[in-house]
């Protein structure tokens, strides 16, 4: 297959293009104050965001580089007190758990904390009839699902370290095999899939619905229709 | 007439103009998620932009281009993989329907969605006495409206796929012969006119008429005066 | 004195910065849909922005010039069919009125659209001790008010054409004397000043207010506190 | 320790930097109608930026530059009109207060003066169990909060001019001695750290706080949960 070369659709990750998205997700509001991060892999490496440093402003050299053949870093920042971000070992769960999950992203946006107070103390955020369900991907078959499906996103309970959220996520992924993102309540949005480009989508699809049901939740309508 | 060539007043659509219009919608809040789309002919060409693919950045080879006179495609993305718009139909539709139409932009702002909800099931928005009305063209006269004028958005229900909102569609344009928009519930809006300039200055009045009319519903503040 | 060239601090208007702001403008959501406009003049020019047409694209040469020596359109957009902005009437009416006046900008934010529709019937919106008043001057002494000024912004009815607007805006000028502001219900803002920085300042310092007047309405918090 | 020259990580402040991050908290809100500031040190200088002017149009040669070995002003703008902040009283009160302070920044956000009002009469803002509160450090110890931290920001009565807040900022000061923030009512936020960088990461992190506690009191949600 001839590849088109300007073309993101099928352009693999590169650092450039890593803190660039770190950028947009910065201005969309999802990783300010140093939050959030993402991994996203190639066929033989693994970029991974740095901790504490301000998302908008890193440099294609902060990124942290695991090669995958040879099992070792390949590069990291240059300054010795950055260190990968402290979602590295959810991020690995994530991409070991199924061998299409090539990209996590992890956001901290406000709407998103937002609706896990909302719905607390449930553990699940569930909606239909909605279009943007659309371009969410069931993680097992890879196939969209319909706008009419009843999308199910689980609410983990928030833990004093990220590396603490383990066993929940290591759980509702049993529980919902089909999910692609979990809420953690007070904290953000974890969202994964097959590419960068698809887990992008389903990022801005999630923090869309998450917002939206904020609003109908405000305006006092049910986010599942009564039969 | 001697033309500006620097003015986009007169300007033709063309392939890099189409897709920094994605870009500013995406900027929006009304493309994201790979969503929303547009259709936009010149006198012997029609730009369709392709689907599920993030709209932000999309590059100019990536549209879908056919030729009027020749009524074949002149040239779609070189990457098989991505298809046009599933609003192609709805948009050769409302091309169609009405000679005096060159473009249609399709977006799913959260507002948009949100007051097809905040009024169901109510098939119409009408709002009036608002100077916001007076961007808005009467698709029959393309005159522009009064902003005393009381403006009707018909509101169709959604459906499982894009193309079977034609018959739905199709019966709106008969019931509201003057209306240069749709709304679509839990979905978005569809928005044409005799230009691309004049489309999107129609599109950003109607959805800034939506974003209004919820604040003014989440105020209790009636979209009609009572006389 | 020596003038800072780089600086804006005391840069004259002229097309390229105006077409800017009104870009800045646009991107703020106050001049969306070819909407609000500007008027500003330096020793020897009045700049008009032209009418119905995208604010953000407009180029330095759309612009309407009038000699203020020659009292004649020196330049105006070479597309016959671009018009002088409908608010032209009201900018050289604030103009005359008060030789101080060199600048007025006319938005439509939706804020100031919803604020005269909470206020409504007033006819005035009025808060004080709030900090930001300090961004706003008096129009007879151009000096700024104190923070616990109370702040007296003149609400007008909305009538089909701009220019009907007039003989309200007088009749505004003369009741409120300090004014440098005036709401048009169902419609927007216009502000003026002395220089187009103080006028750009006091129109966000007046945007500012507006919309934080708004959430403290919809928190049911007085505008005015009780002494 | 090698420095890495394209990392922000441990970049000193410098004139272009500093008017770069008045653009970016002008394009967030928090300096709009020329509101707002900022004082950043380095091993030999003191950055101030200037009073009553466009802040996201700030030029590098616009800054007050103060030597801190020589105890005098380096630079000053051109333009003598252009005054230094009216709040330098209260950074060098910072400054003094602390060794390790070495970046003040003071915001007009609307949602930092919507909170003081939310809660007033109120003199603190409290809020706990909230992940974002990991990006603020303990103004004593240096180290960063648990996200299970009872977070408090002080609040003070507003005054009507900068310097007037100077007894009230040290009584806060001592009776917070760990705070790393002070709220001001119906006026906006000062935040001050070791770096420029660690100050603007925490300026977002209470920022978010500030906005997400707006919400939670809309939806009559408690900030602090009951044991």
């Amino acid at each position: 297959m001839e590849v088109d070369t300007e073309s993101s659709y099928n352009q693999d990750i590169n650092p450039e293009l890593f803190v660039e998205l770190m950028r947009l997700f910065f201005d969309r509001g999802w990783m300010v104050g140093s939050s959030g991060g993402m991994a996203a892999a190639t066929a033989d490496k693994i970029y991974y965001s740095p901790s504490s440093v301000q998302k908008e402003r890193l440099t294609p050299d902060e990124l942290f580089v695991f090669g995958t053949h040879e099992m070792k870093l390949q590069s990291r920042p240059r300054c010795p007190e950055i260190k990968e971000s402290a979602c590295v070992p959810i991020f690995n769960l994530l991409l070991n758990e199924d061998e299409n999950t090539t990209c996590i992203i992890h956001t901290h946006s406000k709407y998103a904390n937002l609706l896990t107070q909302l719905l607390a103390p449930k553990t699940i955020f569930e909606i239909t009839d909605q279009e943007m369900i659309k371009g969410i991907l069931n993680r097992e078959t890879l196939k969209a699902y319909s706008n009419q499906h009843r999308l199910q996103v689980p609410i983990i309970e928030n833990a004093t370290q990220e590396y603490m959220l383990l066993p929940q996520i290591k759980e509702v992924l049993t529980k919902y095999p089909n999910t692609s993102a979990v809420l953690v309540r007070n904290h953000g949005l974890f969202v994964w899939g097959p590419t960068w480009q698809k887990t992008k989508i389903m990022l801005e699809c999630y923090e869309y619905l998450i917002e939206l049901a904020c609003d109908m939740i405000k305006h006092g309508i049910p986010l599942i229709k009564a039969d």
